[in-house]
């Protein structure tokens, strides 16, 4: 229902008015794009937004992306007006201080409503293509009745000039996503100034292009704003609504221009723009009559939900639909007796071949799987388990082709674990996580359940030389917050570190498997699975215990080697095997000083061993232990030849050692 | 001028038998491209390229990017059969073997000819924009008669969905690159299959949106190809040739799938397409009168380079010239005065300012300089020194508004740098090194001299809260191989830094760069640029040394405060500034042990402070030192209260060290 144009003005105006305040009383922040795009935002919310206030987690709500994260104080606004809980006019008023859940950016942590963390340019859209891609899958899963929302999304020219943009409408287009309406904030401005100062792109020609249906605006007429929305709404392609704006729209003198972008308007223009938008009351004060209308815009929604409710409560698989949004795992799944098989016959296989046994289980298992990989399915071996595509014409398949688009298939996979009711995976080589880091980052950041398989993960890979040798890689991740790194050293520990992974609901994944067949260095049955320890020793010396070697992966048996010749020579020596350095650290102390003794060097040498940095081994070597590994780039040759010329071999760790233990 | 079509086939053949035969020789590698875009690739050399195989390093030459570098065996058989010196038949024998300069992916720094590194894909064609880029500006520069060269690339499908393919395409069109040609192998065929799998965009059509000109030909039609060019070349705008061909062209039964793309043909296929292609050569022989008509295609380019060179040595500005292609500084810059100012008249400012003072200095004795931002002019303070921008109406300015374009920025910037001639420095924020790690990590392997102006380089940015503030970002970049990466202190510490990084011929920079005022820490004249040393005792001991503590850019008065206390109850303690630990490790032994000596920790209690994550800060600290830092995300509020709220004050770092002191 659409209300008169004279009580949609100030309902719009109302937002202008909270972030200029808000920017102001925080001395920082962003007023032009939640002025500019105030009026756009007001009849999204108030007339097609589908969400119920007062049950934000609602499963069939709309998602609402604000992909240009610095104009946060809209999202704040348009909470607050609808009537969620949180924030509350303090919190606004609060805006970027220290506690207050309206941040500098929207972070899907702090308040219901914000579906994802923006601000990292473009990657708010491209969440929004997982977020529209787990939507169609649900809805082929369970039904019209059950799964039937929309993903809305307000982006800006940064948005769209980033590279991901591409990607992540590549992705859309390919795959129909028609329910997915991306409305771009054309205000012509960017900080630096005007766009042409960087751009001469016809936008709407390049989004025709990639198999968009696009529409254009006035951004600040209702009637327009309604009709290109219906025409977004009828088109079965995903839409992009090109909103002719004004930035800081009702900022007399600064509007239109790139000063209102990322600073406060100054107390003389908030004034000023007061008198243009006829705004009578005091900061962070709505009149009744504002606040009224636009509460009153959520009973559509609150209807609709309790119809949905309905219909779920008459559901057949009312359960299976409840534990999928839950993110619960099924009660009787489980990898035991697999692992067990495995540990019973023991195979040389690479770790991405494990991976895809195991996943070959975990398919089968778990019919919530997303899978797929940035087209290199036969290498990531991210296949399995008889999963067939997710296509344009069949949205109930499980894998995705999601093309040469790591970072794009990186941001997809976080919106679909945001959405909810799916678990995303998804491979590329591992030294390509630079492609696509600052989407792990969000990953780790909005705490999503996302497992990267990444692969390739060493100089093991060989031939392909130093450009796709990681070297950095690993240890870089494990210094990222929240994120779990897995390098796994044969198929038990591949299999128990998917285990894991999958059980980490508020946490992502990196798995790092290697190209090359490894031996089996699991081959007894454990009392648990041992990676969930992070770190455990894999054996004991027989001899008196002088050295631990500590290694992960593909340097398991290598560890073990080393190992093999010291006992030979009476010294003794325990293998750690440190899957996960951020499990290990986790284990109470007991637990870590059992595996590694808080002795001098001289009673006992600790050496890492890790085809990649020795950069920040330290930790677990102690200062004074011994550090193998590849301070320098990679080269081309095959893996065996590289083990040698880098030095990552028994024969020639074994020396440093006897000659360190004999310093 | 061409040769008939009849000595054009074997001329293409001789391509395709090099690629199939060193591929299984190799037994790995990528046979479908090179054979694939063999015939373009065959009209491109031998009558478009201008190049002189004796001399390759000729500062006129055109740059050639095979921007699809997995297809490497494609430039080997071009360098090695126009007559380069290397590779030699037994350099291409080696393929992919140790010591081979043909490894699996091109590399610049192995073989003359290759002018970038390239595998990464889409960042060979995003490097190109940046060498064109520096083609024009020495052309504005030193005029048609000593500059005037093309680039040209041939790219994948990969290359096309990469999302850098967006930034660098849109910056090629904005700038008008008219001497830019892309050849877009339009195969129709990825690794995981035919390209319809992931993508249904209509390519042409995105290159003509974002300013390019585009045209069609049959790649495998010697007439056609040459047609197209002659256009790409009429136009003014960068082109885009689609060369329809078909992957592994020759091999009768593979040829058109994903089958040929990245595994030898194995020996009957190739039997078989030696039938097809009339091929009676041994594997690794070329027959004389094809050699011969290969070698015979350097003539144009040796005379042009002859004719060329008399032009220079006519040249008024001929040494100036030189130096810059050299990439030698002026013997007479320094910033010794403009230090020595900065000394005298101590001053409390951001080092992202103090940068832009260093800037301004250096920009006006450095005219190779090439600065710019990725939309952050006014907050990275990039643009200093009276530079103007660069844009497609005036190639002679010196600033490039790149736009929201981080990863496009860093490879371009690459580009630049090896194209030779200019010393290209951008900006962003810190955190957004994840949006351009890959070119980054390129810079280093490529051994290219681009300065990464870095900014807001901790929760000292403040409100703008987690997204934007880098944690893990310091720390992970110093791990990449051969990047220098600085943190300075203040403002003498940054004309320091900038003094270094300008005079590094083969390695990149990133400055950590604080958004917020900072005092100034060094106010006396030291005997040499301290920064140079990577760390350098800012402060001694004035009672008996208990206590070394070491710091970087934001946190050094921070750790001087603590110095200050400690001293006050009689604990000594020096301050060491760790403004770069690559160039601190470069030193010797002795330097280093004087600075860090190495006693136990009972006597002497290291401790680090840097406002990012502790890992790894072990190396310098010894296990049993203290580290002070952040190892989560991080907030938005006030820089002050972040301070305080994760613990990076002297108040809050002292009683830790008191603590460890008494322990």
């Amino acid at each position: 229902m659409s209300l008169a144009t004279s009580r949609m003005v100030p309902m719009a105006n109302a937002i202008r008015a909270l972030s200029m305040d808000a920017v102001q009383a925080a001395n920082s922040g962003h007023p032009g794009m939640p002025m500019g795009m105030a009026d756009v935002a007001t009849v999204l919310w108030s007339e097609y937004l589908k969400h119920d206030p007062k049950a934000p987690g609602w499963a069939d709500r709309d998602r609402f992306v604000l992909s240009a994260g610095h104009g946060s104080m809209l999202i704040y606004s348009l909470l607050h007006l609808s009537g969620y809980e949180r924030p509350t006019m303090e919190d606004i008023r609060n805006f970027r201080q220290i506690g207050s859940p309206c941040a500098g950016h929207p972070e899907n942590f702090l308040l219901d409503g914000v579906e994802s963390t923006t601000g990292p340019l473009g990657q708010g859209l491209a969440m929004s293509v997982g977020m529209a891609m787990a939507e169609r899958h649900l809805n082929a899963t369970f039904g019209d009745e059950i799964v039937d929302h929309r993903t809305w999304v307000i982006a800006g020219d940064g948005c769209l000039m980033e590279g991901i943009n591409h990607e992540a409408i590549g992705l859309a287009g390919h795959l129909k996503l028609g329910r997915l309406t991306v409305f771009w904030d054309d205000n012509n401005i960017t900080i630096d100034g005007t766009t042409d100062l960087s751009t001469s792109e016809n936008i709407k020609a390049r989004y025709e292009a990639t198999g968009w249906h696009v529409v254009s605006c006035d951004g600040h007429d209702f009637d327009d704003i309604r009709r290109a929305i219906d025409e977004a709404v009828a088109d079965e392609r995903p839409s992009l609504i090109a909103c002719k704006t004004v930035i800081g729209k009702g900022a007399p003198n600064k509007q239109g221009t790139s000063a209102t972008h990322g600073a406060p308007l100054g107390d003389d223009e908030i004034t000023a723009a007061r008198g243009v938008l006829g705004w009578e009351s005091a900061p962070f004060e709505i009149p009744e009559e504002v606040l009224s209308d636009w509460r009153g815009t959520a009973d559509d929604g609150a209807r609709a939900h309790s119809e949905w409710q309905m219909r779920l409560d008459g559901y057949a698989q009312k359960a299976e639909f409840q534990r999928r949004m839950a993110g619960e795992l099924p009660k009787d799944f489980s990898l035991d007796k697999y692992i067990k098989g495995l540990i019973d016959q023991p195979q040389k296989i690479a770790t991405r071949k494990a991976s895809e046994m195991a996943l070959a289980e975990i398919n089968t298992g778990l019919p919530e799987t997303i899978g797929g990989s940035a087209d290199l399915t036969g290498s990531n071996n991210t296949k399995a388990g008889g999963i067939g595509p997710f296509t344009a014409d069949d949205y109930s398949g499980r894998y995705v082709y999601y093309g040469i688009r790591e970072f794009g298939m990186a941001a997809a996979m976080n919106g679909m674990a945001l959405h909810g009711g799916v678990i995303p995976y998804g491979g590329t080589f591992l030294v390509f996580t630079d492609y696509c880091r600052a989407a792990i980052r969000l990953s780790a950041l909005q705490q999503a359940r996302v497992v990267y398989v990444m692969t390739h993960d060493s100089i093991g890979l060989g031939e392909d030389g130093p450009t796709h040798q990681p070297i950095e890689h690993v240890q870089s991740l494990r210094m990222m917050p929240n994120l779990l790194v897995m390098r796994p050293a044969d198929a038990v520990e591949t299999a128990e570190c998917w285990d894991i992974a999958l059980r980490q609901p508020d946490r992502p994944t990196v798995l790092a498997l290697s190209r090359q067949n490894l031996p089996q260095m699991r081959t007894h049955q454990l009392s648990e699975n041992m990676t969930g320890r992070g770190g455990y020793r894999l054996k004991a010396a027989q001899a008196a215990r002088r050295v631990i070697l500590i290694a992960t992966g593909s340097e398991l048996h290598v560890a073990m080697e080393c190992a093999e010749k010291l006992e030979a020579d009476g010294i003794g020596a325990d293998v750690v095997s440190m899957v996960c350095t951020q499990l290990f650290d986790e284990q109470d102390e007991a637990y870590r000083a059992d595996i590694l003794p808080d002795v001098s060097p001289d009673e006992v040498l600790r050496v890492s061993i890790e085809a990649g940095t020795t950069f920040g081994w330290d930790r677990y070597t102690m200062t004074n232990g011994l550090r193998i590994g590849i301070d320098r780039f990679g080269a081309s040759a095959p893996a065996e030849d590289l083990f040698e010329k880098f030095g990552l071999t028994a024969d020639a760790i074994v020396p440093q050692i006897m000659n360190k233990l004999n310093a």
